[in-house]
């Protein structure tokens, strides 16, 4: 549990980079990300190299004890690299990206590949070995303003080469994806188009696919940089800063794919542009899981940003909350963004921990609270979870291109059962669909919309085994090229969950229902969409109250060998009301306390053995916890009790 | 009265035809439509045909009793055909629609048109004169997506020669667009340019011109087809699958022009995208206008679909009322779309009569109901009607090129105009302005903005004979060419309606006035448009309330030979408020008792020369009739009754 | 105080233009502006001119004793023009604007300097020395459209040399821009790229020095067709007809600068498109400020207009107002457009004196009256103004460019400091940032973002020598180049104001609050914007009352010398809150009696010496004015009174 900061030596004077190292230092921060948008200042022309300046502010943060993490530079190409080649990507109609801005090179343009290999060769044949180094970071944000896509002639190429590789023959993409619609049966491979602007709609199978090949066309890119990190510069870790899952085009980028070849995952954490409170634990929550280990927020918001419409102000102690809430949930540094606020260019009205003029804003002294904290606390990391979330960026694809009601956002639906097991406490993995499960006591499948049998059979064994199994709606519709199964739904499913889906409805926002449980004493609302569930080996669990669907099943169970099967046949406004909880047997991960709203509570585990909690209020308000037995404060050192009242935005670690 | 099925045998193995036939022949089914989207395995490449699947798929349908129609593939090109030539469509932006979809191919197009007249002329030597084969469908909906308007260098040629076969020499298309506004005095055709995009705007008479021309591109490019058929398929009718008059693009085509040369017309009812409950039934009488004649359903909405934000879902009986609706105002034959619902392509949500795995919906059952329902029904037709709607693209279109108050929609206005006549059972014939009268007592003419003489002689001629009509205001303002007329408003009509406009008001909307009738017992909101008339040679029939145009006429009419002529000045939230709808003495065509919301009422004649009704009730709770005599229900076989209670949905079919 | 009209002769019959110029003369109107459009007409093909019917039109109005403005007809380049050579502006996505409409002509092309050159040059050899020739509109509404930014190849080279002229070399470039961020720094000029569109942002400095070009290259352009008027026609005005400050494109165009070389300003007043009644007030001020002298008003808009999505009935009398709240505020003539409503083109429905068929309309009577009052009425002008607004197009750029909070409109922010002032009935001059203040009492400087240390050293001096100045929030951030300072806010005006920036906070919607008075009697809401200041040498006047910042100052106020300098930090519902506005002691420049909401006083003086005023009642009731002392009305000739009455848009000239 380390801090550091992200730091653009290059845009201040040099006389000013032993006064900032010697800041940094006295603040307690250990690490400095440095370099990755300095691609023209390292080449400042076509094949010359100009690393002296980086040498000596590496040196200068050196000679305070600071670690250094280097950016390769690929995401911002220096101006005469856009001028003597057309590295630029295309958008959907065909029209260049212009130049003068960021991440407008497209991963496919061998130009870029070219000149992206000579630039990271040079650094790391420079820095690799340098003492001071302890990591890289690959570009920035691959994606960033939704730049996953491109639509370039070299695309085009790459995409049908991509196809040729997954389907072998002409004859199986047109049966995979039933270009027998609409009359678009291919005889050539170079028929295929991209997905540029039609008036109608294009076929859905092109549409996943290209989404398929345009995040693996980035995994190809990173890859590239590995291998020669990797060769030159041996014992340093690499990572890549990921978006989170909301804005950005983080959606774009199939994040388990990107993670397989990195050392760790490391993240940029901006959580007012999330979904709500838990989202920003949701996000953790699924870095942690991009390859179930611990992993490191390079970017952690400091203040006021600069790029939203609205660009909310951060009181006091929310941006230490943010820390607290990384370290909690598995971040091993938490890196502020940025170390002071920038006079130039497209972020200025972006807050740092110091202004633009030098002087130290409340960051500054919030983050020397942490430093100071983190020395006097004993070490912890999180307990386990036993609940997981499976998540898919295929499935999330599907639904997006395809929403029947266009309200139906699988992030949402996702964020909405992640919601309930926040508020109680619970802690959870979300891991890829395809993970083993052997870990967890609950698993839960937020719309698995496309088959895979493999997958349906892990899940048979894990129910089998004595796993609790919630399934939702939109479950095994669509074989992996994006067209219908010809089985009933769920497809494969029907079997384990012992249900069968009469109908599927998309509900406009005027109509909105209601479920019961069978004893018809608690009803629940739902919303957007509803399955019509007919029970075939299984239970009905809870029963519809309107419409022409009333009285038919919305949520079934079916005890299955030592565990239990469940589906959820429409959208609950609260994803896991009472008598999901229960057959879930949720209680049993949950808090042994009342959370009051909008605290979270962190279940963690001291290095000595002792068990204990993280509390974070979230609140404008002071907030009272009741805990279910006495305990230690350790931030502020009180002794034990049973009540804790956390400030505004406060913290609290709590050791039983 | 009969029923048919839209269906796709090229997306089914071919072991599954004969059952799908069997099915819908045990159904009830009379009609299957095929073909209209097979062209890339009708003509796998360039050149070469392939026709033996469709033989086979044909007789297997023919072994059943079915007749087929047959739809010319041309809407959607094979990829050979887009590979090797450019046919493809330019958007306003000049920028080529991309493959990959429909409907992207340009009418004017050399390449296309050669293709598309070798495919028609391939398929109709090869089944023009089969058994099974009762007649053909051209293309599929003409300008869906909003394809009637095409920016490309063909369409750029094309409609320059439209203009000089229009105006003969530059000096006339000068005069008549007034081009010295705004400096456009052309001095070569080829100076001419399409409405690309501008940061002012076009002209007005160019635009509504390419309008006229890009219309007139699909009905020639129908003709292409319907020569080829005429010539090679004696005996078989030819019809074209229209639709609707609300989304898609249905407002770009001149359905008339469109219609000129078809046998009859069908359309395709998906009645959820429409204005409004009254506006399906507008449609039906719509497309009795056309040709005045009756009309198919080629594809009638079977449940939930696919394309919209939202996708309703579809109550039991819904799809059977949709029916009747349609037998009760015209349609032949109603044809489901689809059989079985798609594994494959851009519309796999949408439902059939089976679903993707090929078990029977709902659909199946009420689909099988009306068929072995109309087998009991005696004989019946719609009783002709005695009111008519005069309606005209051109009005529609020069009213959308400047409507100088954007929520001013002719289609709307038309529609309110429909709303008050449906609501009390009148029967409404929609009919094209310029058609003849002679059959009808009370003529109603929205917003002829559009001058036409001869019409305004008819029109009087008309009303000297004892006829009552109404005109509303935006009445015979403009010239043909959308110049403004240098004659007071509404010019030629003046003396018919005996006033003259004075000034005319595009409301916001926070200005919504009233009008009262002249003893002021009675008013009746009003807004988005009204006009202060003054009374020549009529009398004044309301006042306005409000504003600085306070007790200035709103409505007036005129007494002339054995008629009466009636100008409303104002946009009626109800367009035929009292005082209207007795001076047009409308109660005379009403049902002769009182008609519950939302329940439909058609007359209709028994072919024993019995009077009857069709009634149908479109809400989602039951509606109770009180008729004005007593009389038989035929559906379910009830005694002579007075009172009849109709189910959510419900219809009942009444015999006097 | 003259009245004109706006006339087309060449859209009417020739025959016609005498009875035109006759009911012109007879109405009392003095001048008549033509020709600005008939560029297609002068030069019907290259290099011929056909001047006869011109001279005819001048003629005809000649002879009734009008005297003509003779426009230069460059806005509408005729169709031969645009077919022979690539004269178009691109779009910011490089796609040509299309022909067919007005403005799309490019100010760097140079075919289209060639042929402005040429046209503008026979047109003044032709007319320059003309007897009823008393001036000259160049073009027409530079901009209009927001046609003032262009993105075709020759402006990007224009772009670049201006860069090398404002620049220098590019080391000073990239430092200016701060290029070093996000890897831009340019090493040749042709790497500089217009801002077309990127995903991210482009550079700041980019994009506001690719402003200043674009307004600079239509001076440029104006001064070309100056310089050849000038030569050829001496003793003849020369102005502009500006757009006000609100719609269409009137915001990129620096209007200081395009006013500096005509002999005086001329503006479209369509008071409709504005902010709110006292917007229209503040575009006089600010036209008569664009060159501290009186002004034209060249179109007025004479009733309902034809270009808006609601275009809003004008009642009667509301024109007759217009054309006083010119005369009133600095106009020495005002022009209607136009003459007859236009058959032909865009804006047929756009209201004239005369209706489209020649009959006259409710003008023709209104501005009839106007004219009989102006014989009867003695001389009189505006008080001068002893308080000044500062305005800067930068500052509007610059903010537009990066507003931080989206609703944050620095013209919103002047109009909120002059609605204060108008409604108190104090007479303001609005004038550009950089001007001398020595003839004023009171200085408003709203949000000055760029630093300029000349004009804080200006405005240091007039606090010292007595003045009251007012800076509010968001002054002196940013150097020249849009980059930010290294200096503490507000940097250089610390010293003046004695105060420091703390924070700067942009308000999301849902955050709004108050601040108060040092007593805490009075509080005040605010919005939008705040910043925590920190008083150095400064008092606070007022206390925020939310919030984590409550307590903290919201406004603070500094004696220097024999002035006060006073510094508000938030955005107030009303910007001149009760302290604020008894610190600046505006009630010594106030209206001395209550003035009715909605009615606007203009205190003017009589030839003779006598003191008056003019009122205006906006309101759609009578409003009741009582005055201080008993005045004399004389439109109505009223006897001396204290109380008056104003009819609803109702105008009363008093003198005391
Ligand atoms: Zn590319
Ligand atoms: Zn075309
Ligand atoms: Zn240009």
């Amino acid at each position: 549990m380390k801090l550091g900061i992200d730091y653009y030596p290059e845009q201040w004077p040099e006389n000013r980079w032993p006064v900032d190292a010697r800041l940094m230092a006295g603040l307690g921060l250990s690490y400095v990300r440095i370099g990755e948008f300095a691609w023209s200042l390292l080449e400042p022309e076509e094949g010359r190299f100009d690393f002296g300046w980086l040498e000596r502010a590496i040196a200068a943060l050196q000679v305070e004890g600071l670690d250094v993490i280097l950016g390769t530079p690929t995401a911002a190409p220096p101006p005469w690299l856009t001028s003597n080649y057309d590295i630029l990507q295309r958008d959907a109609n065909r029209q260049p990206l212009a130049p003068g801005s960021r991440r407008y090179a497209c991963a496919n343009n061998a130009a870029y590949l070219e000149h992206s290999r000579r630039i990271v060769t040079a650094m790391a044949q420079q820095f690799g070995r340098h003492e001071a180094i302890v990591g890289w970071q690959i570009d920035n944000e691959f994606g960033c303003h939704r730049t996953t896509w491109c639509f370039c002639p070299a695309c085009h190429l790459a995409f049908q080469d991509w196809l040729k590789a997954q389907y072998g023959t002409l004859e199986a993409l047109n049966q995979a994806w039933g270009t027998v619609f609409w009359s678009t049966i291919y005889s050539d491979w170079s028929q295929i188009p991209l997905p540029w602007p039609t008036l109608a709609q294009h076929n859905p199978g092109l549409l996943l696919d290209f989404r398929r090949f345009s995040s693996d066309s980035w995994v190809r890119y990173q890859k590239l940089q590995l291998q020669i990190l990797r060769h030159h510069s041996p014992n340093r870790f690499i990572t890549h800063n990921f978006m989170g899952s909301g804005e950005g085009g983080a959606d774009q980028q199939d994040y388990y794919d990107l993670a397989a070849d990195l050392d760790f995952v490391s993240w940029d954490n901006y959580p007012q542009g999330s979904l709500g409170i838990e989202h920003v634990a949701l996000n953790h929550d699924m870095m942690r899981g991009f390859k179930r280990k611990n992993y490191w927020v390079m970017e952690q918001q400091p203040g006021v940003v600069n790029w939203r419409p609205y660009n909310r102000p951060v009181p006091p102690g929310l941006v230490r909350l943010w820390t607290y809430q990384g370290f909690g949930r598995g971040a091993e540094a938490v890196v502020y963004f940025r170390w002071r606020a920038g006079r130039f260019g497209q972020e200025q009205y972006h807050m740092g921990v110091l202004r633009q003029d030098g002087s130290p804003t409340r960051l500054y002294h919030e983050a020397g609270q942490v430093a100071q904290e983190l020395k006097k606390l004993p070490p912890f990391r999180r307990k386990a979870a036993q609940v997981a979330i499976l998540f898919d960026y295929a499935d999330w694809w599907t639904i997006q291109l395809d929403p029947h009601q266009q309200d139906f956002s699988y992030l949402k639906l996702v964020r909405d059962i992640y919601r309930d097991l926040w508020a109680a406490g619970v802690a959870v993995d979300v891991i890829r669909r395809s993970e083993p499960l052997d870990q967890y006591q609950v698993v839960l499948v937020p719309a698995p919309i496309l088959i895979d049998e493999t997958e349906a059979r892990r899940w048979q064994a894990f129910v089998e085994q004595g796993g609790r199994l919630l399934v939702t709606f939109r479950a095994f519709v669509k074989e992996r090229s994006n067209i219908w199964t010809d089985q009933p739904l769920p497809a494969w499913l029907d079997e384990l969950l012992g249900v069968r889906v009469e109908e599927y409805l998309g509900l406009p926002p005027d109509m909105r229902g209601a479920a019961r449980d069978l004893d018809g004493k608690r009803s629940f609302p739902y919303w957007r969409w509803a399955e019509v569930l007919v029970p075939t080996t299984a239970q009905p669990l809870m029963l519809y109250n309107q419409f022409y669907w009333r009285d038919r099943a919305a949520v079934t169970q079916r005890e299955v060998g030592r565990g239990r099967a469940v589906m959820v046949g429409c959208w609950f406004e609260h994803m896991l009301p009472g008598p999901v909880w229960e057959a879930l047997e949720l209680d049993r991960f949950a808090a042994p306390f009342q959370v009051p709203p909008d605290v979270e509570v962190i279940a963690i585990d001291f290095d000595g053995g002792e068990e204990g909690l993280l509390l974070l209020n979230h609140r404008s308000e002071p907030a009272l916890v009741q805990l279910h037995r006495p305990a230690a404060e350790l931030l502020l050192d009180l002794p034990l009790t049973q009540m804790i009242t956390l400030q505004p935005k406060g913290v609290a670690i709590v050791q039983f």
